[in-house]
């Protein structure tokens, strides 16, 4: 037994997958009131070898990592288990595609990989309360300034 | 509060999401009958600088597109907005891929961006009203034919 | 009318959807008994000129296909269609990129297409029944061992 069952699990899925899908869209159009409205205040990244604490401060490390980045983020096949009514993880494929300019040349990142989130049902909206990438592979152009 | 709520909110953005990927698999199979049944009569596509009116003459336009042309759409994370319990918005993540020849030679468009999608339910089933392809990016095989 | 509706199909459309992801994070992290759960015992892969039957044989294939190979397997646009109320056919597309070594140098497949899938509820589960990958294109290294 799922720890949330039928039509109320139903509806946690779509928001949850609504919500993804909005954060992608805020993340690669870069309006970041739209990114920060995705997670909870107290948001944990655990992408890099440090955590990165409260979505200030992923946001603010975003914003400069892809200031003058073109992005296009495709997210997938997620599998989504509940541990409480209010509670959920999801495992998502990753395919992204960065595009920039450096020194007067085009660069360019491709990576693949998965997200492992957490998420939490708070005043009624489900919101991401953590996120880590799992790179299978990255690739980029000689010399690029972005790595993974 | 959306304008169509729980189950029966669940059973349009179900439909719409199956819509979409009828159509897709419609346009990869050159389908142009399975592709008309998607849209209204009346559709309108904002793709080009001038919009085109009709499904006929958008079919017309697409079958020519594509004649000799090998493609594969993904088209992903759904942004669905009810603004009444008939009409909905839809944005989607689009990655398009399209391989033909060209004066004995291979030719290839890869392309990125997002669609911008409206839909009504008509006689019981929703179809897509109009679409708007947002490109972020477009790569072509020097000297390609098709461009966007 | 379909062979199940409302919140009945709602809910096993989201468990096929479900058990897609699971199949596909299994195959790419190649644990080898999460993806034979997701198959009844009398699965068939169509995918070959011989159809390959059970899914011992399946399993075995594809461990040896995939021995040192790094995979990200992309499934989106599902076409669900329900036979009856415990057996459907879902159609998906399909984008799958394959990384290897091979005599000291890295290989590669690219590969586009679509699953033809079925699905059966037995014990109370959807499982995979068969499968049929339909190649609309294949890319692949110079001299790459794997070619589709």
């Amino acid at each position: 037994m799922s720890a949330i069952e039928g039509v109320e699990r139903l509806l946690a899925v779509e928001e949850i997958k609504s919500l993804q899908a909005r954060r992608v869209y805020a993340v690669d159009s870069q309006d970041w009131d739209a990114y920060r409205s995705c997670h909870t205040e107290d948001f944990i990244s655990y992408t890099m070898a440090d955590p990165i604490r409260g979505i200030d401060r992923v946001v603010e490390g975003l914003r400069k990592h892809l200031e003058g980045v073109r992005s296009i983020h495709q997210v997938t096949s997620p599998i989504i288990t509940f541990t409480s009514a209010v509670e959920a993880e999801g495992v998502w494929v990753l395919r992204d595609r960065l595009w920039w300019d450096q020194d007067g040349s085009p660069h360019w990142l491709y990576g693949w990989g998965h997200y492992n989130d957490t998420y939490e049902k708070r005043g009624g909206r489900w919101l991401f309360t953590s996120r880590k990438i799992i790179r299978s592979r990255v690739e980029t152009s000689p010399g690029a300034r972005i790595s993974g």
